[in-house]
């Protein structure tokens, strides 16, 4: 059997995922009454939500959960309020899902999840910029249709609205870290790579779900979200690593997606780590073949990774990041840790 | 000389002018305190900022001092009222940068505002998605550093995500007017073409400003607001019929864009005029030149407009529909009218 924890996991996962169907229920009973739409229309939005929000692993949307829950202890959780930090979650879903869409066509992107992209469908194309837009508008529609009366409506709504405009400006930093056709692998340093990693991935994917729990039980202390956030930070520079690691390196059977960073001419952990060890000859490899949008090109840059031992040397970083992180929530007193306990553990040698 | 009311306009319209430049600077300190980004991120983003939000005809933008000043007639607006309304009005031109980028690149246009749209720019590119979504975000920052603590400000936030969603679906509307490379001539009927004006345009052309001047004066009257937005639905199926004109038989030089409805195989004024009285061999033209991607097919379809005389009959629409908005306007009673004449006036016989 296993440990009553994992059990625990899943049972939470399972009703967090039933929220969803409702929740889309909703929205497009909202639609209908709000405005004059044709069937087909209805169609388009209902398969935008189904198709762009519910398969991901949902490590973001359970965060919150986790870390009301840990809030909370001690306390009976009444089933509105479970519910409503479900509610939550799947607006952190979409938000991802808005950012995939839209990411997605900016990096040229085949899959993701296991399914094409979404502009990659026939009948969405460059439709898919404004169906990511949709999604991010359908966020607020939630939040308020749900907690427009409660004393924190008005700081859940400027989470979203902060944390969006932070990974804007991540996304920002990764596209135009270098410029557009160019290759100028100087700029991709630990530093710049460090700031991209903080703004495009751990605000949204850790930090998020931890304030919305954390503010959803009313958590008013401010060096509690400090804590919180310097916490996630470090997750998110550990997830984002292996991300670009799997982008090269990992299984699109079991992420889901082909990786485009080299071809992409993106700032990532293996290019970084790369350019620290690389002899001339490799420069010259690398210099010639990154940022080329043709798989054998960037099949050579992969090459120069496994000589220089990136693979080695991304396991040891791995292990020594994770245990920094272990190491900071163990050292956190005075607030409950099973959030970051549950995300860290949720990317320990991740494969997807 | 010119009458008292254009000269007061064209005051305004400096004044409202001569604050763009002190926002801009705001919104890149806000940015430089809050994000740790390199000096050519920030030059970036500036960029984004003035090439997209301040070289259109500024209407939506100097609608809301035109609504706000005719709610107070006889009060004396103080100097941080008048630039509130200002700032309202640079939030709608931000709101207007955003789906314009975004638009252009679903639209594959090649210029917009006489100048190239900003993802043919060879810097920006696809970039300019993210770059439209960090315009929207920042009509929430405006927002919150202004109006926080103003008790209008939650409706202020609600306004614009309200329009933002409703142009979004209308958007859809437009986008899905047909499947992908079909053309399928009989969806585009009278009842189809309005319900995208009303979605797409009018909400955030008209009704946004006029409602945001509104709030802004303390107008709390649901009445008003309904009569408001009856006419501004009026106003701007207008202006987009003439948008939808002008899109075929407009001066590129004078719009400052070179249409492409007909490649782009949308749903307009002239189309469905077209199907209206075309004959069978019309028909065929039609069917065959309709959204193919190409310059020469989409004169053979001009053509077609031209025999069938809708220059002529766009002409009587224009009278029609202005005198019955005139109408309109005339009959409204316990409510300043201000703000509506001066947005019918700006679209009379407009070459822009
Ligand atoms: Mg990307
Ligand atoms: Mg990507
Ligand atoms: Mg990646
Ligand atoms: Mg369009
Ligand atoms: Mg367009
Ligand atoms: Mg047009």
């Amino acid at each position: 059997a296993p440990p009553s924890g994992a059990s625990a996991t899943s049972d939470l996962k399972a009703n967090f995922k039933a929220v969803f169907p409702e929740l889309v229920d909703e929205i497009m009973a909202e639609l209908h009454d709000q405005f004059d739409l044709p069937e087909d229309a209805l169609k388009y939005i209902r398969h935008n939500l189904e198709y762009n929000v519910p398969h991901g692993k949902l490590n973001r949307g359970l965060a919150v959960s986790h870390c009301y829950k840990a809030f909370r202890k001690g306390d009976a959780i009444k089933p509105h309020e479970e519910r409503a930090a479900y509610i939550l979650g799947w607006c952190v879903e979409l938000l991802q899902a808005f950012f995939l869409v839209a990411d997605d066509i900016m990096d040229a992107s085949v899959t993701r999840r296991g399914q094409p992209c979404f502009f990659r469908l026939p009948q969405v194309g460059l439709n898919a910029i404004n169906d990511s837009l949709v999604l991010e508008s359908m966020i607020y529609r939630l939040i308020r249709k749900h907690f427009r009366d409660s004393s924190v409506y008005v700081d859940l709504v400027h989470l979203f609205q902060d944390i969006t405009y932070t990974t804007e400006i991540g996304q920002l930093l990764d596209l135009t870290s270098n410029e557009a056709d160019k290759v100028q692998l100087d700029r991709f340093t630990d530093d710049a790579l460090a700031r991209i990693y903080k703004y495009k991935t751990s605000h949204y994917t850790f930090y998020l779900p931890v304030a919305l729990g954390m503010r959803l039980a009313e958590v008013s202390d401010q060096k509690c979200y400090d804590t919180a956030k310097q916490i996630c930070l470090k997750i998110g520079h550990f997830f984002q690593a292996q991300d670009d690691f799997l982008d090269a390196f990992g299984d699109p059977e079991v992420t889901g997606k082909v990786g485009t960073d080299i071809e992409e001419n993106t700032c990532t952990w293996l290019i970084v780590e790369a350019l620290k060890v690389a002899t001339p000859a490799d420069m010259a490899i690398l210099n010639e073949n990154y940022g080329v949008k043709n798989k054998a090109n960037s099949d050579k840059v992969k090459e120069v990774y496994t000589r220089l031992g990136l693979k080695d040397k991304f396991l040891k970083f791995e292990n020594k990041t994770y245990e920094e992180a272990t190491k900071m929530i163990e050292d956190v007193s005075g607030m409950p840790t099973g959030a970051f306990e549950f995300l860290l553990t949720s990317l320990y040698k991740r494969k997807k």
